[in-house]
Formats: C-alpha cells, structure tokens, sequence
C-alpha cells in the first residue's frame, strides 16, 4: 500500500480514538441484525452486511502486514474472501458471489475483527516511535474513512435485505414547513475549487484549482417527492424525449414506473423505507430519494432545467453548515423534509445541500487538472463511467465528509441514498 | 391437492409414528449447521438449508388447509417463499432467488414446523374418523415421501456448500476388498417392469407393464475411482469422438476435467468429501461419484460399452438386499468400495446395485405406457428432457426406496451422488 | 471419414445419374432467391442458403481429399467456413456466425460446387476399378443422403427468411374433404421394428430387433389446425396443467400463444408460409404445423391422449405408400388437408403418415440396442436431448426416406416442419 | 422534425450541388462492393452496407414527408427497416437484427434512393418558393452532413466486414519522416472554446463559452504504431495498474493483447487493413489505430501522462490546415506517418490534429453550458456514458468537419478509426 504524506495533525492519542469510535459504529449499524442477516446478498451490486465487517478489517489487516515486522496473516481464506477489488492483494472472490458462503461465521468474523482491533490499537500506540510513523499514521487515517464509506453502504444494504424489517429507531413526526423551493441566481467566472485544507481528504477532491463558471441558476432546496409525483403523473416515464438512449433502453428493461421502493397499489404510489410503508403524497415535501442519474436527467430536463455540474454545485454550497444537517449521527435512518434546516443554508441561500440525500451533478468522475494519486487502486481506477454525487446523505457519518467530497456511482444505479436538485445557465 | 387412492394399510398408528420419525430426521440432518448455513444459496440448482426444512412443511400445511375446515394460514409470506414449483399454489420466488432472502430466520422457521407438527399429528390421531381420512392419510404418506427426497437433496446442498467444513463422522476405515469386477450375462425376453405391490410407491413406476430385452451383460460393480483414472489419463476428457455433442460443448464451456469435486495438486487428483480431501488413487475401489450422464456415456463408450437400460438395470437389481447396502441409514456419510456388501448381491450377481450411488441409466424420463397421473405436478411434468438414475445412494432413506424406484435429473448434472455401471447388448 | 460396408447394389451408372439428380435439386430449389438471400442468417438455429451449397460440397471434397491421390485442397478458408459441426475436420466458423460472412460469395461458391462436381464424376466413373471402389460408393451415397437433409433444411431456412416473398408456385385449390379423423385400434405384442433391407439406411436405424407394444389406439390422421385452434381457444396455451415444467418456463419467456407463423389479427389467427396469409378456420382440414414437442404433447394431454412411442407410429405405418404422399416431389411447398392420400393408408388404416409434415413421438433419440456406428460424428454423437420424428414432410425427398427413418430435434424446435398424430395405450 | 435556424447562405443552387456530391459519394464507396457484402452484419454494434444507403435516404424521406403536401411513403416496410433509432417515427428493427433481412434489395434499395433524390431536388430548386424553404434548406442540410457521418460508419463496416478484400486503391509508399516527436507547452487561462461561426455547425459544439485551463504540455503528434509497441512489450496489457477497473474486466473478457485488427504470428504483431498485412514495426512512424479509451488511457498513464480535455485539444489546434490532412478526399484509404504534412501543423505546433486518426480525449461527452437542442433525437439523447473524440480520420469527408466537431464513442469501443495523443498538467 503506497501512502503518501497526508497531512492530518492528529495526535497518536485522538487517532486512536477516532479509530475506537469508527470501529465501535460499525456494530453499532448491525447489531439489531439477526445471524441470518449478516451472510445473504440480496443482489450483485449489495454485499453481505458481514463481509462489511470483514473488509473494513482486512484492509487494516494488510496495513498491520506492511509495517509489523513477522505479522503473520490471520488466515487465507480470509485474504480471498475479504479482498474487495484490489488487484495486487490476488485473486479474491467474484463480488456477486460474496453470498454463496456461510463460512467465515459472524462470530469468527467477530473475533477476527477484535484481534486485528488489538495488534492496530497497539501498533497505534508505539507509531510515534516506529520510523514509519507518519505513513502508519496516514493510512490508518485512511483505513477510517474507508470503513465510514462501508458504513454508508452497509446501511444501502440493510435497506435493500429488511427495509422496514430493519429495526429503525421510529420515523420522526415532521410537521409541515411549507417551505417553497425557488432557484437563486450565482455570479459566474473563476471559482477555486476542490480541497486545499491541512486535514484529510481523498487525492480526487485535489488539487484546488480554477475553473471558469457561466451566470447560472440552482434550485434552493433538493427536488421533492411531490415534484417528482408531478413528473410521473405528466406521464414523465413514458416520454421518451425526456431520456437519454441508455436511459430509455434500461427504463424498458426494467420496468422503471417510479423511483426504487415506490409500490403502486389501487392507484397510489407508496414509499417502502425503514419505517414502513407511507402514500408518498404524505410525504410531498421529502426530497425524493433511491432515483438514478437517468431518472434525475429526465425530471430536469422536464422541468425545462438541466443537473449542475460539480463545480456549480460547489461554489452554491458555500458555507452550508454540516451541522445544520441530516447526517447519520441524527439517528434518523430516513430524509428530512425540505426546510427543515433553515440555519443550515449556504452564503448563496442553497438549502440542505449537505446530508439527507446525495445529490446528483452532471459531472464525470474524472481526476482534477494537476491530480496525484496517492492511494493506490483506491480513486484512480474509476475514472470513467460514472457521475459525481455531492453532500452526502442521511446514512453518511457528518465526520466523513466535506462540500469538496466527491462521491462516484454509475448513472443506473438506484439503490444509492440519491437526489438532486436543478439548475440552469442564465 | 389431488390424491387417488394408495394402497398402504398402515394404520393411523404407525403413520403417526412414521411421521415422527421422518420429520425428526431433517432436524437431525441439519443439526451440526451454525445459523448462517442455513440461509445460503451457492448456485442456482442448490436450495438454502432453511428452505428444505420451511418447503417440506409447507407441503403439510398445504395438506392441513386442503383438510381442516377453517384452517388459517400461517404466513402468506412463506406460501410465497416455501413453495418450491407448484403452479396451482400460486407465485412463488425463482428457485435461484431462495438465497437472497434472510427471513424468516431459522428460530421462525422451526416454530412453524413445530405448529404444523401439532396440526398435523392432531389431524392424523383423527383420520380414521374423518370422511377423507383415506385421503388424509395417502396424502401424508406422500408428504413424508417428499420429506425423504428433500433430506437426500439437503446432504447434496450440505455437501455443496460446506463439504468437510459439516461435522460429519469420521470416515470409516475400508480395508481393500481386492474385489475384481467382471460382467455378468443375463438372458433377454420379456421381462415384467414396474411396481406392481400394494405398498407406497409413485405413480411413475406402474403400471407393472411387459417390455422386450435383447440377451445382454452388465458390470457386476458401479465403475470406480480408479476405473475412471484410468479413463483421465488416457485422455479421455480431451477425445471428442467420445462424448455427445451437447457434452463436448459444456465440457468446454464450464471446463471440465475430472468429477465435481475432484482437484488437481501437484499433477495428483484429489477428492474432497464430506471427510476431507484425499487422493484418488488411494480410493480407487470406491465408486466414483459426481459425475454428470455426459461422463458417464464417455467412460462407457471408451470402455467399449454403453449405459444399461432401466429395464436391463431393473432385471439385473432382482432380489439385491436393501438390508445389506449402504443407505442414510449406516450413517456413513460417504461411498463404500466395491465388493463391501458380498451378501447384497442381486439374483443375476450384481453387487452394490442399492445403495452407494445412483446409477445413471441410459433411459430418457418418461411415463410408462398406460401410466395414470396420481399426484398433481408431482412426476409428469417433468416427463423430458432427463435421465432415469437408479438404486439410491449414501444420502437416501433406505425406507424411501423400491428397485422399481424411478429417480430423475438433467444428463449435465454432477451434484448428484451419482456413479453408474456399464451394459453392452450381447 | 469412416465408411463400413453399405449395401447398396447401384452400379456407378446409376449413382453418378443419382449424384447428378441430387445436386442438381439443390441449385432448383435455390433459383429463386435474390442474390442477398443467399448470404443472410435469421437466427442462429438457421443457416443462409449458400452455406448449404457449399456444406454439402465441402462433404464431397472431404471425400476427395480421402480417396484422390495428391488431392489439392480448394481453400482453407472454406473448409473453416464450410463445416459444419465435424471436430475430425478442425475448427470452424460458430454456427450461430454463419451470417457474418459475404465472402465466398454465390458465384464463387458455385464455381465451388462445380470444381468438385467435375472431380467427383470422374471419381465416381473410375469407381469400379479404384481399389476402394466400394467405400467410395458408400460415402458418396452417404454425401447425396447428407445433401437431401440439407435440401429439406434449405426449405425451412428459406422459409425463415422469406416465407411468402419466395416464389413459390401457387397455392393448389383443395376442395373440402370431409374426413373425419378418428382412433384405429392395434394389438400389441412382440414388434420388429427398425431397417433390415439391403439399400442404404442410416446406422441409427439398425439393427432390426424385437421391442414388446402394449395394445393401443392411434389417430387415424395428424391434428389438424382445426383441432388445434379448439385447442387454443379452450386456453390451452394459459393452462399449466397441460405443459412440462421446461415448456412452461418457455412457453412465458418466449410468449407462444400458438404454433410458430400464426399471427393474431383482430382476434383471429393466421397462418402464414410460402403463399401468403390466410385464416386458420379456413384451413382447418390441414394438418397442424411448425408446432415444438412441447406444443405436440400438451395438445395430447388436453385431448386425454399421448403422443405414439416410434415402435408405435412404426408399426401403424406399415403398408403405407409413399407414392400416394406429399414429399417434396409433389411440388406443393405446402401441407395438403387430411384424406387427401385415400390410397396411401397403411395397413391399420392410418392417413397420411408420410409426407405433409414430420410427426412427432415421444420418444428418446437413442440408439438401438445393439447399434454400431458406421460413420462417425453423423448420429451417434446427438443421442441426448433430442426426440424422434417420423414419416417426412412436403420438403421431404421421396427418394430420401423410409418407414423406420428416424429424424430428431429438441423438444422446442418450432421451425420444423412438424405436426404429430396422438395415441393411447388400450 | 424540429429544425432551428441554421446560419448557412448557400443559395439553392449550391446546396443542390452538395446534395447531387454528397449522395454520388455515398455511392462511390459501395461500388466496389459484390451484392453479398451489401446484406452481411458483422457484429453487433456494424450495419449492412445498404442499410446505410437505406438509412441515409430514409432521413430526407421523413424530410419530404414533412413538407410535399400529399407526399405518399415509398413502404412502410422500408420506415421500420431504415429507422435507426428515433423514437418519434414509430417502432424499427432492433439494432443487432439489421443482418437478419434480406430483402429490400440492393437494387431496390437503389431504386428508394433514386426515388426519393429526385423528389428532394425537386423540394430543393422549389425551396426558396416555399413559406418553410428556409427550414427545408435547414434539414436538408443536416441530412447532408448526417449522410456524411455514415459514409465514415460505413468505412468502417467495410474494414470489418472485409478489410483487405476491399478493393481499395494500393497503398501509398511513404518515406520514412523521421519525425520525432516531442511536447509542446500551452499556457492556461481562460480560453473561449465552441462554435461560433455563420456555417453549419452542431447543437454540440455551441454555444461558444469560456473555460479556464491550466497551463499543459501536449504530443505533437499522434501516439505511433512504434510507440504502442513499445506499451505491449513492456507489458503494458498485463499490468493491471495501468487500467480502469471497467477496462480491466474487459480486457480479460475480450482477451486483448493490442489494439483491434493486430495478428500475433510468430512473436511478431501484424496489423491488417485495407492494404493487407504488414509488420507492426515496420509501420512505426504511423499513427496507431483501432485502439479504444480504456487503451489509449492506459497507454498515457504507462507514458507518465494523460489525454488531453477536448478544451486543451480544440485549443492546441488553433489554425491547424484541414487542406494539409489525410481525409477521405485523399484518397488513401490508411493513415499516413506522422510528419506527413508539416505546413498542416496549428499555431502551437502540433502535427496531423486534423485527419488521419480521431483523437480521444478525457472529455465526457456532455452539453455545454447553455446547450440548446436544435435537432430532436440527434445529439442529445447520448449525453452520457461516452468520450468525445477530435479531428477526423482518414474516413471523415474534408468538407464534413471542423476543429469544434465533437465526436463521440464508448469507452470501449474499438472498431472505430481512432487513436490519440497524449498530454499533461505543467
């Protein structure tokens, strides 16, 4: 594993109990889980909740491997069943069968968890002293982040096994903000973006640098179920010049009608989550979640607006505060309505940019002018094909993330935490 | 559910007590499972453990609301989930889906065996008084039947998913039996096949019917191991002259090279079992097992000779001893060699011809003339497309079994515990 | 290629007027077609026109290349391309990749053929003195059998491809018949069955052995479209009951809602082939067609039947003449209606058993017992899978076929010329 | 159709005389062509060559269709057939299906063009009479250049279909350049990048807009064959450090070892085109070809760079001469060595910008920023999932293109006649 220098300040002693917290979290997400759950894959692209448990320690395994002198490796089978994609760890198993296999059990996995938590909680104490210090201190840093994403993906595929199964703290009474979405209008020309802090961040969100933005237009708040119910009711999965050729070929194949977890039943679309099963009229002022890249195309394209790009998106959330925010610490395990979090707005009057949905640009992933790799196989091999996403969602951990993070998925996928808002070139 | 009268005279007592006994024996088979074995599906043709146990009391419930008036269902849910591919029970999840489920856990899978236990225990003490108690009772049978299937399929799946990671028993130790097999000739005419008893058997063994046999020889002993080593190494998997068109293609196509569940150490073969893995070599007077029809055809055909018929295997089987093969029962967990069972040999000689493995037969599936359907989407719907096997193997309910037994699977399958011996028509 | 004896007693004066005869009806039945029908494949079981030209050429070369000292070999790439299925002869072109080629093209690919015609004949007139004279008999008459499949084949493709844009001759007025199918009555007991003659057969047809029949009852005349239609509108197609699990499953992933070139308009069905459309009512004299073995037995199971075993249909169709049938010499490029052929009834008073359309039976393509293969990958290497049918159709060569001919397709294949007569054990 | 203003002044008389040169080439290019060639698909993602001369009438049909009062379809038949993939005209043949039909004709075919050139000429000489001649002018136009992009598709469904069975004119001898190639440096800033002159241009390339770069270095030339080969020697397809994760998985699937249309023989790589085949290394000045992007990638990552953004490309173009660059008018059918055509290069000093190969770049094909659609169905339903390529190639018709055409592939895609050249962040 190649680290290079990352520059975080954190003591040996505030690491250490990042790492405790992060770890503890984990469990924490699975523990209302019954044995049965941890091991089913319910589909290709949804892992078993306890390979989770196992690949966020494997990959702290392979780091007690560089740098403990004579480590010796828990187990093999482990190294095949853990590995996720690395290349230059071997061969592994294929990701769609990660639930053909009952072996390791939870509570091997479990106690697999807790030597490797002892050997790196050691090793973390003495990194002050190893000469290697600074690199252990970076890639267990690293090691952290890598587990707050498991942790996020962990929570897409609970909902995907139990959905409503899942024992959910219960759904928060919202009552109505009658909050009224409008777009504000930003000023173009040369924006800095990306990050350039002292703390951690990943290599793709660096380095700053300047990119020449258009006069345009950003809705204030994400597009709504009950924008979208208006979508659908215009007959908006059935116009095909509403969609891109892909995107019309998919819908077709699979049958799209309305966003993942959306039933129709005498008529009504329902919303299935961690709570239940609600009319998704009831809940008209939620941002609308589980869409892919291709449905949110088409909706802007509808309402005669297009996606932002990363960029755009950026520069309108400035000052957004993270605080003022539906992360996963809120313990909600579902979306906030629009509105509902008036302090948190940024410089630019944007609205619950940051947390309860991931929001859709228009962006390809693809690395910054001037990009340095510094995780190896980590980033850089993704840069094609996928779109970026921004602000993470109600699953992601608020420590996790910053307005430069770039999250990546396919334009198909639905199962992802996704929204989006509008916007236009004025 | 359809049931035309069976022939069985025992009485409410003994099918009470038989029902006992075969629904303990799945418990039995699936006790050394941890929980997260019992919910995983490792390929298409396997079943999760969970759902063998769930479907064969499904199959009594099913029984149960056929019979007791104002019978409540148990779960819409599990007539959903637990029904295997009966159409007339309505939709039902994909057989290759079975695994992506994780509930109902196993704790509820085992109440509801237990409730419909209870039901049904108190439905049989009462058959004798009911109008349908005829019915009632043809229809448990036929359900205990299914149950027996289902334990066999389960040490296939057991097998498939765990092989030496299930605590089985040790392996038992064989001394060399030195045993030489030879064919043996039989004289062909008209010969009686089918059941023709007053006992249980399926619909598709009768009617006991008249066909003609040319003078013909059969193997006194399944092939084994070491029959077929010899058949790998003179290259018998890379000589297309012998193996059916369809065979060469998937021998290509899924790469074949050995038996399922043999591999390749060192320029060694190796087979790993229920006990471990250990050289063929040094099991080579144990049948081979796990190979499809396909390979079967081309051991034979490179032998110079051919499969029998069902009828041919049927003659040949007269008189062989259930008492005396190796059957669930012996709780072996594995084959015996050839020559194990001197006293079980057949009138004609054959040795081994119950019990062991299933003996692929040449005999394409199909009804006997003047067969009369007894059982709805039980046989005949699968009247295609498959070869007979016959005689049973290590995993089959020495009680479940007939010579007239009629087993059935597509020619490309090798999950099976099946072997075969060789005919030539004289 | 290996050829063992054949008894035919043609004199080379006659073969080389037979491979004249032969060859030449390949090039009639082709005249017709534009150049581009020549070279297009419409689906992967289909194979474009000129492939066939050069296929059954390539046959004969291969011949050549045996027997002609110092043979030169046309062209590789033909003979990559040319091939069919022959392992023996090396790899070549996937059959589904047969339309991917322009090249050769028609003229090149008859210039072909006539290259090979020429050395042929004159191999042919040297015959008597060469001294393998008499398996270079065989083989070429084995060639002119091989290239009469071919010429039936060629109908159906052209039919895939064309249909009613080929040009046909007319339609023949048949006026109504009348006849009014019904059951004959056959005594079972000890049946020879297969090909003891002196001419050409196929090995598969070999040798002549005894098989035991139970009494039965036949049709006395293939299922017509009328029978059929009441078949389809008694929702025979939406009944599971009636249809094998493997039917079931395609019959839904394939939509079949009747046979193959019917077409529904405005509620009512169409038969389309060579002479355009036309309603099935109207046509309901005429023995069903391009129905699969799937169709053939729930039809028969609907009708409280089965379809006839092949010792069954060969025994009813003893006597039968095939002078008074519709092969391919008649001309009609079409089925004609039931009680067309009065003088061509076999001997138990069954209609129409050759010609107008292969019947299915229900059994196995297997061998017979004591069958020897006499050329290598030509049957044998397809006993699986497949089901046998009897009696030919109006593509048929007359000269081509014989009572105990055996053909065989998979029980899905619709593109046949086949229809079926049902029978039940008595 | 919806047509926008386009700002062309050509006078009817001019346009005509496009027309009447635009449809002759078209011609030109098939008439080497044997009518077996004309029917035959290749692949998936190729058409038949007359399904290209169908297609491109087709378009000014719809034309016609749309502005002759009473304009009366050639054939309906013909509408489903020459659809490609608008969805507006109604249902058409799957793209993968167009090799199954044999019919229309060529001559048929020919006789559609004939056809429906005449009524456009006449449309066109009437057109300034008519209230919509200016949108007619507008349509007719775009067909023009749409006819032109088949005539490049067509190129290469020719080079696949038949390579060098094509009787393209011989290949020209070129002397070694001895060109070496070196980086040169571009500064950043903003750069205004689109079209924005009064000529025909696509929706895609405007509006012009500014975008800011960073200061970068780009190849002078085309990435060479000499290059490339040293990329494979290296290993560079074994490596898995230099692919996307996607290009990865592909690369193993489809078994790539070098670019489409490379032979391995004897150690040695030989690159088939029009010409025949030759040694790789003996065409080591040329421009390599028929590499994809996952390819090119992987090759500027191996070489310590990366691709050019299509800003950086389109700027480092500046008055580079399409007069002095291998496009279709030359007649070459090939590429030419880099250093060809020194007075070609543009204002920074990069070579062969313009023809020869399309050059690859990083850029996502998406709108920009204030895109407006002006053709429905023609550009904008592919935003997504595909790279914008640059410059033309030696297939692209000098007068189709400019240095703002933006075309557009997957990822993946090989078969096109495309290379790139490389670049990197100062």
């Amino acid at each position: 594993m190649v680290a290079r220098e990352i520059g975080i300040q954190s003591s040996a002693q505030s690491l250490l109990e990042q790492f405790r917290q992060v770890r503890a979290r984990t469990l924490q997400i699975v523990a209302p889980l019954e044995i049965e759950d941890y091991v089913v894959q319910t589909a290709p692209f949804m892992s078993p909740p306890r390979w989770h448990m196992g690949h966020t320690t494997w990959f702290f395994e392979m780091l007690l491997k560089q740098f403990v002198p004579g480590y010796e490796l828990y187990s093999e089978e482990y190294l095949y069943y853990f590995n996720s994609y690395y290349e230059r760890f071997g061969t592994r198993i294929e990701r769609d069968r990660r639930g053909t296999r009952s072996r390791p059990t939870v509570r091997e996995t479990r106690a697999y968890r807790e030597q490797v938590d002892d050997a790196m909680m050691k090793l973390l104490m003495d990194a002050d002293d190893h000469s290697q210090g600074s690199e252990i201190n970076s890639l267990t840093r690293l090691g952290l982040e890598h587990e707050m994403q498991h942790q996020e993906l962990l929570v897409y595929d609970i909902k995907h096994l139990l959905c409503d199964q899942y024992a959910a703290p219960p759904r928060p009474i919202f009552r109505p903000t009658g909050f009224k979405s409008a777009m504000v209008e930003i000023d173009g020309g040369i924006f800095e973006m990306g990050y350039a802090g002292d703390d951690f961040a990943y290599d793709n969100e660096k380095p700053r640098h300047s990119v020449y933005l258009q006069d345009y237009a950003v809705d204030d708040a994400p597009v709504t179920n009950g924008d979208y119910l208006a979508f659908i009711n215009d007959g908006g999965y059935q116009d095909h010049r509403l969609w891109f050729s892909d995107a019309w070929s998919l819908l077709h194949q699979e049958e799209w009608q309305a966003p993942m977890y959306w039933e129709l039943e005498g008529g009504q679309w329902l919303i299935r989550d961690f709570h239940g099963l609600s009319f998704a009229r009831d809940r008209a002022e939620e941002p609308v979640c589980h869409v892919s890249y291709y449905e949110a195309s088409a909706y802007a394209k509808w309402a005669g607006k297009r996606l932002p790009t990363e960029a755009e998106w950026e520069k309108a959330s400035a000052l957004a505060s993270p605080e003022e925010a539906n992360f996963y610490e809120n313990g909600l395990w579902g979306v906030s309505p629009v509105g509902s979090f008036p302090r948190g707005k940024s410089k630019y009057g944007c609205y619950q940019m940051l947390g309860d949905v991931w929001e859709w640009t228009m962006s390809d992933y693809a690395p910054y002018p001037g990009f340095k790799c510094e995780f190896d196989e980590y980033n850089d091999k993704f840069f094609v094909g996928q779109r970026v996403l921004r602000g993470g969602s109600y699953a992601t951990p608020r420590s996790h993330i910053r307005p430069t993070y770039r999250n990546f998925f396919y334009p198909q996928e639905r199962w992802v935490i996704a929204g989006f808002r509008c916007a236009k070139t004025l």
